[in-house]
């Protein structure tokens, strides 16, 4: 079992989670990790290159990039000390490797990475699904060396040009230890997002991956839906040419990568599907309620939907 | 019938609709009007007080407000230059009025401001439901003097602390004449709202409907109904603490008036309704395809989202 609290894990019974505080020092000269490998350059991955370097946090980043384009762009932009075409010169030598790259992937790599990484060295991700990501990453790290992790961090640019090394400042980080998770490697991990700027909180692996079904993978379904919806009225192009700030709120989101998307979905899928089935009942609700013409239904459920919302400002 | 051009009606084939160009000059130095009574001094009516007294485009303005409050503010802000507690003292002397109020306050209005105008005054309106509107404006001034007329502006905030004399600038200003409008009235108004910095277009009121059910009540359904589902999750409150740009992106258009849009789903019903349907069958075939695993159909309907919104983006 993974202890509730101990000398370096400290509860907070606040509703965002249970936070936690190592007994690190950020600021502490000596960095936490030698050589950590970040498979993937992307945004998140080049992000915490150059945020892991610039703290001090790491001595060498090495960046693993499958293709040339983005191998180019993360040299001409300095991200790494070195960059590699694939997994096994990348992972060697490494006492962390982060896995940035879609969902999907980091469980295909979790066994390719099991073999070719040193025996004492950690493995994490930054995956937005934690439950089979920490279900792959026992089985390709028996003895709980595997970290499963999330940072909540801006995605809308994509790509190792959109990298930056603030991207984590203030950014909450959640952290989804198993029963299996060594205590010792999750501090280590929890330290360095620490020290990249980040809010380190703890949750449960499923009940993580309900909650962001719920604030996340629902609002994209929603968001793709509506433009998929709007698209396939009669003279569609003509009607969106029309739209303001309401159809626009929803842009943002339906312009996520298709295929990174379709994986959490797909990977997310039992959470992701019962959040969905809510939302097709209170749009029916609504749906019901101008049918019936019933004003009063209509003006509750909008009311508290006003409610939740301010909720959701006023705690931001 | 509605002549399809002429003197002062230049179509332009944009799919924006039909500009109205008309032969008034806005720089011409006499009033359009003598005496605007706006009714309704909240964001839309103070606006518009405001901005056609500055473009010195009517000579006088008066406003009626239902509340003593919302006259206070009005009152202090300067937005008019008399304020009248009830339409009979209001309407009185004007030949221009605005009704600037909730659409089903609107349809309630028109009968009682019919016998009280003078009998050369012209009426028009700033609801965002149009035809239900016209047909009312056309039984109370059956000389075609109504001119049903929608805004398209920034409505996040409300009431006469939002007003401000560049709300119009540059927004779109929709005229739905009907076949008993009177072309004069509606040259005039259109002139009235490019004085104020408005460009005009001209749709029918029916295809107007239908597109505002689509790119603004649908959308506003679907971040209702987004929060009424989020809400009623299981520990729902904590979920939401733990959003970020995804469900926020839904935030400012839950957070709109719930009276003033449960007036405009019923008023709107039928085309609400339609591409409703179509909402609710777009996210059952991302349920299905979720539900499926059929990860060819979900990339292929999310990839679609993604190309509507991009048209969305590149032509603004």
């Amino acid at each position: 079992m993974w202890p509730p609290c101990g000398s370096c894990w400290v509860r907070e019974a606040g509703a965002r989670g249970v936070r936690m505080s190592g007994h690190e020092n950020p600021f502490d000269a000596s960095p936490l990790f030698r050589q950590m490998t970040v498979v993937g350059v992307g945004l998140i991955g080049g992000s915490l290159a150059l945020a892991a370097k610039q703290a001090g946090a790491v001595q060498t980043v090495v960046g693993v990039g499958r293709s040339e384009a983005s191998r180019a762009v993360a040299r001409s932009r300095g991200l790494t000390d070195r960059l590699a075409e694939d997994l096994v010169s990348g992972v060697r030598g490494a006492d962390l490797v982060v896995l940035a790259v879609p969902v999907r992937e980091i469980v295909r790599l979790l066994p390719e990475v099991a073999p070719l990484a040193d025996p004492a060295c950690v493995v994490t991700d930054v995956g937005s699904v934690k439950g089979p990501i920490l279900a792959a990453g026992d089985v390709a790290f028996p003895d709980g060396r595997f970290v499963a992790s999330h940072p909540i961090a801006g995605k809308e640019q994509a790509g190792p040009a959109a990298a930056r090394a603030d991207l984590f400042r203030g950014a909450n980080w959640i952290l989804t230890p198993g029963e299996r998770t060594r205590p010792a490697a999750a501090e280590k991990v929890a330290a360095l997002w620490r020290a990249v700027g980040a809010r380190v909180l703890r949750m449960e692996a499923g009940w993580h991956d309900e909650v962001f079904a719920t604030v996340s993978h629902l609002p994209h379904l929603a968001a793709y839906a509506l433009m998929d919806a709007v698209l396939a009225t009669e003279r569609g192009g003509e009607r969106i040419r029309f739209s303001a700030g309401g159809l626009r709120d929803f842009t943002r989101v339906a312009g996520s990568d298709p295929v990174m998307w379709r994986d959490i979905f797909l990977m997310n899928r039992e959470p992701v599907l019962k959040v969905l089935a809510g939302y097709q009942e209170a749009l029916e609700l609504l749906a019901a309620a101008i049918r019936d013409g019933d004003g009063a239904a209509l003006e509750a459920r909008l009311l508290q939907a006003r409610v939740a919302r301010e909720e959701l400002v006023h705690r931001s």
